[in-house]
């Protein structure tokens, strides 16, 4: 009989349903830039942050007063002040107070996961505090990469594969499915230089095409903060 | 301008849709065992394979006199003489003969893949083979993981990194996608000891609880055979 918990991965939103009802805790993982910008936004002091899957809804919320951001393909949507940039978020106005945002990938999956009994947000600027938080959680984990337009992405693997091979090496958890498993492979490559690994991903030459080259070095920087994004009522706040 | 054409991966049939009507050519894998039992057979001499989805249909031929194999789950459906074990197709009675099949995943994806313009069968046993033959094809190149019941599975991913990699090493072929990219990876960290690489894989323990050692160990063992079995008309048959 094997008592260890199950940590394992889903590769895309659209895979979900053949994991959801499984798990306890569900982690979403956008690295680049989603789930790193709400990381960011509570480092520096963002109270809460309402995820929306559509444009519309974003926007209705921008009507009623909300500081509301929007991205889609990489840049931000028109009438919209902020996409996805963590570095929008470090701002002294948004201290305190609850934003809304829209993404390409990240929302949705945050959309879809929504109904789990816990939903959590993972990237790299987390990596560490937040495995030590999932150490303390009941129940088994799923790791939900959101993936790019419902196609695998590396570096949300990789970020998976890392937290896979934490919670295994504790001894407390193990993976049975063949995503975990080539996810740790992934990021046991990749650890020694995530940037060098990731050089040929869709993702990064994506975002390097729109000049945003500082925001994937900062994404990849792990362990530069400690918050742990918690998904209550539809809000994401500080767990 | 990056003249080179395309050789890219796709995890699962399911994700087919957002791949398709872009290559020309796809390959379609299931190394434990549909794909390497078909090759197996070809090798042995049987004359064409009718690749059907469904139990239904395969009984509807077998009731028309054909020899017909049928596997769910990794064992061979009540009611029919063979699955998808390669060794089953080492027999003196299939030689020259239509012989019908249906199984967990392999026949799916033949059948999900079947309107593209042109559709082989690969495995580590036709590896190399197959590899050759592709090189004098024309257009984009898809390889179609079968995947365990909609999940990404290891051994296929290996297998569809081992042809990317032999077409990029070409320098005629370049990869675009992260799948492809994941895909080299797993194989070049798999590609000196595929048996114990897969030791931990969930297909591999699946098949061993099943007594099915000797079936792995086939599958796994690269370049015994040149046939490249091709669909035409609803029917494989040697290329």
């Amino acid at each position: 009989m094997d008592f260890r918990k199950r940590v394992e991965v889903c590769f895309t939103p659209g895979e979900f349903p053949y994991f959801k009802d499984e798990f306890q805790t569900v982690v979403v993982i956008d690295v680049l830039r989603a789930t790193s910008a709400i990381c960011t936004a509570f480092e520096y002091g963002v109270a809460a942050i309402i995820p929306v899957p559509t444009i519309e809804e974003a926007l209705h919320y921008k009507q009623q007063g909300y500081l509301a951001g929007a991205e889609r393909k990489g840049q931000i949507v028109e009438g919209f002040d902020f996409g996805n940039s963590p570095f929008s978020y470090m701002k002294e106005e948004f201290r305190g107070k609850e934003i809304v945002l829209t993404t390409t990938n990240g929302t949705k999956s945050l959309d879809v996961a929504k109904d789990a009994p816990s939903v959590v947000v993972g990237s790299f600027l987390n990596l560490e505090a937040l495995c030590h938080w999932l150490l303390k959680q009941d129940g088994d984990i799923l790791c939900l990469c959101s993936g790019w337009q419902d196609k695998f992405n590396l570096e949300d693997t990789i970020c998976a594969g890392a937290i896979c091979d934490f919670l295994i090496t504790t001894g407390n958890y193990t993976s049975i499915e063949d995503s975990s498993i080539a996810a740790k492979y992934l990021f046991l490559s990749a650890k020694d230089n995530y940037l060098g690994y990731l050089k040929s991903s869709s993702h990064r030459r994506r975002l390097k095409n729109l000049n945003l080259n500082e925001d994937i070095k900062f994404c990849l920087t792990p362990n530069q903060t400690d918050v742990i994004p918690i998904l209550k009522n539809g809000k994401l706040v500080k767990a």
